[in-house]
């Protein structure tokens, strides 16, 4: 057997070689792009450049006989790597007369994020961790930012308890719901407010198309420049007025972590071979199991923060209760036919979103499968 | 500002155009691999060959300062192409003097996707279609291979229909339950049984890295060539109880499609604005809706097959439903300790799988971002 195949292996080895090398120069260029953009203050996301990059190779892909999708996949993989390596470069300064940023608390990995953000951006970082109160009037003293970082459960007394700002200090804050932090920081400081809700962990390897939506509070012109600021290091900012926000975070986050939570529960009490039931996982249930167990390696108190920041979560999650068990009768009933009417109305309500989730969610599962072994 | 990313950027087209053609001239070697491996019967997935061919070159891209998950990534997909393409090329047949694979049911797009590996690989098929009973006993005359492709809820009723089939024909299904297929091929074929559940859809690429569960009804050994056909179509073929299969499966397939039925029921009585849901979703929230938002492009009638195909899954999804009930409970009395008991106790349950479930949707996580535009 290995007779045959080997020059051929050997063939493919020396492509793949080539491939490391090609992929190495790319890398070297874009850290130039990286150069050029900082001096510039050019974003390192920028969605125009991206989508004709790809669509000029994937008629090359084409008319060569290769994939298209394939070249794209490829394509925007390493293009991540390339967000990462612009990302070490440092970024434009937007406002180099700030003043001092202030994190409050951070010492958490959020706040250790946004520190090194602003900090390869030329911004001078301090930070008003738990055990610098006592200093708290001369940290923010010169502070033309302060954010605050710290749990939500927290946030609003943190807030409360900061000394005056200097009155063009923008005041904002990261966390997960908005309404009552905002109206917090309005009442604690009477210049420009603005709420943050950064949609990722804080081990992410770049802001590139990371989604971070914002609420104005207070003088949205004062705030604009931090929203271009995180553009810059690559994010999708999304303004969003904040009872809006926090309705869609309901659903968004609270009911979710809840169904993982119900589910692990579960699960534990079923209490399957978890080793057998990863051999017969196909991938979209691998993915599930993946989206479940992830949640039990994390921090019980930060769930416990999200879901049980406003009744409103615990009305809805009530509601989608009753909801379950509503359905539940159709199956106790061996009701096939209300089943089939059921399911016929909630298509109609999402439309052509289905038949696009579909599509989108065939493709990674693709993905998923690749990485099986 | 073009002007000094310009001659940057023409590099970076230059490289990614030398990508095309790489990558173009790597397909064109695989495919002579896949005639080799056609011609001397080997399967198209070697879990060895890809290991180490990724494991070099990511000790290449180490020394070249590019990261080594990136390459590993790129070439993943890269031969995610390779087995599409050596599937085109056909597939040694393992019993040239079989006699004719007969799909039952073979009209309908699983039965297609097996009509075109058998005959890649040689063998002759014929399709008893629902309008061809009348002939049934011509067609099935010279079957060495008769396998089952109809609809769950009907599987048992088309077995017992079967004219008698020749002593030594192997008899196979491919519905995703079990334990009564099983038992009812047994009792209309006294010859060899093996029941198959191929745990993907019937639009996947090819085989390759594919689970097939299988498990044997009678005469193993005769059916031991099915089982190696579909390991050189490059599935991996994973053996199991047929009543411990069945009891993974209440929690892989109907309580999963349960439970995003209700909570597509949830999120169509609720209402949201769908377009405002996207823009707001994070990634793993994307791939959520998406899973949700999926099964609704599909045929009821499939999902109710699978999630009342047993007494037993109505039981076990009432549980499910007394358990969300009462962590539903811990929410109403602002139980934050409760809560963080038993969330704790689901992490003992999970143990060493949290944390690697973590690691790996960050990776599942950052390529779901990757396609974000």
């Amino acid at each position: 057997m290995a007779d045959e195949l080997r020059p051929l292996r050997d063939q493919i080895d020396e492509i793949d070689q080539q491939l490391v090398d090609l992929l190495a120069q790319r890398l070297e260029r874009v850290a130039e792009v990286g150069r050029v953009k900082e001096r510039l203050g050019l974003p390192i996301y920028v969605p125009g450049r991206e989508a004709e990059l790809i669509a000029k190779r994937r008629q090359e892909a084409q008319a060569r006989g290769l994939s298209p999708d394939c070249i794209e996949d490829v394509l925007r993989r390493v293009i991540r790597e390339s967000y990462a390596s612009e990302h070490d470069a440092g970024f434009k300064c937007l406002r180099p007369d700030l003043g001092s940023v202030v994190l409050v608390g951070g010492y958490g990995r959020l706040g250790q994020l946004f520190a090194g953000l602003f900090k390869r951006s030329g911004y001078e970082v301090k930070i008003l961790g738990e055990d610098d109160w006592a200093e708290a009037k001369a940290i923010v003293s010169d502070a033309g930012l302060v954010i605050i970082t710290v749990p939500i459960r927290v946030t609003e007394a943190v807030i409360a308890q900061l000394p005056p700002l200097p009155p063009d200090c923008v005041l904002a804050d990261v966390t997960s719901i908005k309404t009552q932090p905002i109206q917090a920081m309005l009442t604690a400081h009477p210049g420009p407010v603005v709420g943050l809700h950064p949609m990722f962990g804080p081990d992410v390897p770049s802001l590139a198309k990371q989604l971070v939506a914002y609420c104005y509070g207070r003088q949205p012109e004062a705030c604009r420049w931090l929203v271009e600021q995180m553009s810059i290091w690559g994010a999708r900012a999304h303004e969003v007025p904040a009872a809006k926000h926090d309705e869609q975070m309901a659903l968004i986050q609270a009911l979710r972590h809840f169904t993982s939570f119900a589910y692990g529960v579960h699960l534990s009490e079923e209490n399957p071979d978890l080793k057998l039931l990863m051999a017969l996982s196909s991938p979209i249930y691998r993915l599930e199991l993946m989206m479940v167990g992830r949640l039990f390696a994390q921090d019980p108190e930060l769930y416990a923060d999200i879901i049980l920041s406003s009744p409103r979560n615990t009305e809805m999650i009530q509601r989608f209760a009753e909801r379950l068990i509503k359905v539940l009768t159709l199956l106790e009933n061996e009701d096939r036919q209300g089943f089939v009417q059921a399911f016929e109305s909630v298509r109609t309500w999402f439309g052509e979103y289905a038949e696009r989730f579909l599509a989108e969610s065939r493709t990674m599962l693709s993905k998923a499968n690749d990485a099986q072994v």
